[in-house]
């Protein structure tokens, strides 16, 4: 029988059940990798479990409740009883923060907490982890998904504030009372957290100021568009000579900035130091199986210091012939048909056209196309027949292109 | 006195004295953080040192010197001594990974490698550990910056490859001979490091098929544009029914694809997973800074698996009025003098103009202006005195700017 490492979940709710499914989905994997199986030793909701029970048959306590209490309570004793925990509670961080950290210290347990910022956007293991010995100057984040939605609407259609908040409701992005989300204080919170990592000082929310987008109009975001401006709610925590500066507030970012392209439900984090200049992560912030995938995470990174790879599994199969979309590009003469015979072609070999331009040059045409996705050995076939058809003026250019899968 | 941790360097080139210099310069911050403070307990280059002598000096190993022979020599040999090993040397596990992780399996010893794959680019961390509980899918990567470089420059200047790579090799993004940059090499020692990775299984870099930018023109790229499609060099790795695919191709990109807009010399890598959707990680692949960040973190890791951050340094003072880019807009009477009044109430309060939009309407006219940085409290006094001139018709709209002191 396999060893196990009993994790006990506290609060049930859409984070919760999430985790609890993707603990069960992923036992032998991570079982593989790690030598111990995790298992779900109790479960704690409001109206079932006990707490002292769940905690003495677990090795670990994922706290995934929310609210002040009793989840503090819960976590400073799972410490105390030498116990790791994993939270994703950004609200009990950015207000108790200390005495928890403290607490991990005194009884050498680890208390990890990516999923408290940003979702599975790895901000937290990369700033304490990757940046450990890198000195770190500033902190640009999008950490409210809400927001975000809201403004990438009114940017994408001109909505009003109102409207679009109203569809982020209908879409789930905004919850019935969006007060937190939208005057900036849940940023507010989650800036406090990443501060205190960055800047290895304590932060209290009450020293962060913050502004939300309530009072942003369509027309704000329409007329910053003739600078090349797009707007965005940032969190900012900078070091400003010897003292520092936590902020939130509406702001306006220039193309080509790496958070300027950020839109939809994502967050974003960039992070800047002198050695490195900077690094953006990106991802979905917020959601139950994303949360739940982060804490699962830090769940795994507890049960086992990473030495090195597990080993490997049985290879699997190399596949040679793979689908893609393709673009293809022709010279050709400008005489009628053209277009119908290279399609007729592609058509005989199951190629399916996406989109298509044609330029005359005089007695020669361009011939520019994009196709969708198809085995490439299939749209190759097509490529070599293309190229003998007697029209074709030169050897015709064939690359793949990325297809569109990514969300936004 | 304090207790050390011994890090043995071999290699000093370009990464190894970055590292060396970085290690000096963090070791008070980094003792504070784990207890132990990190010294170089010797180096080795080709014409000094003794590695058994600084083997048995050392806690852990920093492999900094490149290629196949020594350095798997040395690391096996410093992994059976018991020590942990950092390493950059992408070739090394490339080639003989598998017999790398085993020798870190056997010996309990931890071997970590986040410079070797986009340098502080955490694409290792995040595979192997946020994402330790979830299935990844795919893997994308611009893992080679010398020719994300190369064709970012065709892009936005229309030159030729050839043009492009002299530009490169005058500003130092690729070496004298950049073939294995340019033909794709590589990056395919790269996506075979990444897709162990992320798949768990052996991955041979004579399975990888790659295909380089050479023969790429000015012309594949321009006429693409018509598409809203951009050019990059894309790793690829991915499950396919029961197999994997590891492939490194040119493809083009829509605009809007998390990697499209990654330019210059900087790499990203984005990991999909069905329960996380994708996250993105993006910045500098390469320089010596950048990459010795990378080895340290990962030396930091080793030192001391994370429990909990450090107690908290004394408190920094909170800057409440910092200096700031902003924007205002203004519904101004469309008459003579307008615009040099509001720029003079500007100049009186130190706020210097950046750019200006103005658009008449009839009777009324709208003012936009960016502003460049500037303490904020000046920026207020400006816009109050603003909306006190006569001839604004409504209250003045104004907002952030964030500046554009990011690289490219």
């Amino acid at each position: 029988m396999s060893e196990t490492f009993a994790v006990g979940l506290l609060g049930h709710g859409t984070v919760g059940s999430a985790f609890r499914e993707l603990v069960e989905g992923r036992a032998e994997q991570i079982e593989r990798t790690t030598g111990l199986r995790p298992e779900i030793s109790g479960v704690l909701t409001r109206s079932r479990g006990d707490f002292e029970d769940i905690l003495a048959r677990s090795d670990l306590i994922a706290e995934l409740m929310g609210g002040i209490e009793p989840a503090r309570e819960y976590v400073l004793r799972a410490m105390e009883a030498g116990k790791h925990v994993v939270t994703a509670n950004k609200q009990l961080l950015s207000q108790h923060g200390e005495e928890l950290y403290e607490a991990a210290r005194t009884h050498g347990v680890q208390l990890r907490f990516e999923a408290s910022v940003a979702g599975v956007v790895p901000a937290i293991r990369v700033i304490h982890e990757t940046l450990a010995g890198a000195h770190v100057e500033r902190v640009h984040g999008i950490v409210n998904g809400t927001t975000n939605f809201i403004l990438t609407e009114m940017t994408r259609t001109g909505a009003s504030y109102g409207d679009a908040l109203a569809e982020a409701q209908r879409l789930g992005y905004a919850e019935a009372d969006p007060s937190e989300d939208v005057n900036g204080k849940d940023a507010a919170a989650k800036m406090t957290i990443l501060a205190r990592l960055a800047f290895d000082v304590p932060v209290r929310l009450d020293d962060v100021p913050y502004e939300g987008i309530e009072n942003i109009t369509s027309e704000d975001i329409e007329y910053a568009k003739e600078f090349g401006l797009s707007l965005k709610l940032i969190g900012s925590a900078e070091r400003i000579g010897e003292g520092i500066s936590v902020q939130v507030y509406p702001a306006f970012l220039y193309e080509g900035h790496p958070l300027a392209s950020v839109n939809g439900s994502f967050n974003a984090v960039t992070i800047e130091s002198p050695a490195i200049t900077e690094i953006t992560l990106s991802g979905p912030g917020a959601g139950g199986s994303q949360t739940a995938s982060a804490v699962l995470g830090d769940v795994v990174s507890a049960m086992i210091p990473p030495t090195s790879l597990p080993a490997p599994a049985q290879p699997l199969p190399v596949v040679a012939d793979r689908e893609s979309a393709f673009y293809i590009h022709l010279e050709v003469a400008d005489r009628p048909g053209v277009l119908a015979q290279v399609a007729e072609v592609l058509g005989l070999q199951g190629v399916s056209i996406r989109s298509v331009v044609q330029k005359g040059l005089g007695e020669d045409a361009r011939l520019s196309m994009v196709m969708h996705p198809v085995l490439e050995s299939k749209f190759r076939a097509a490529v070599k027949l293309i190229g003998g058809l007697d029209f074709v003026r030169s050897k015709p250019r064939a690359l793949h292109v990325v297809d569109e899968e990514f969300a936004e």
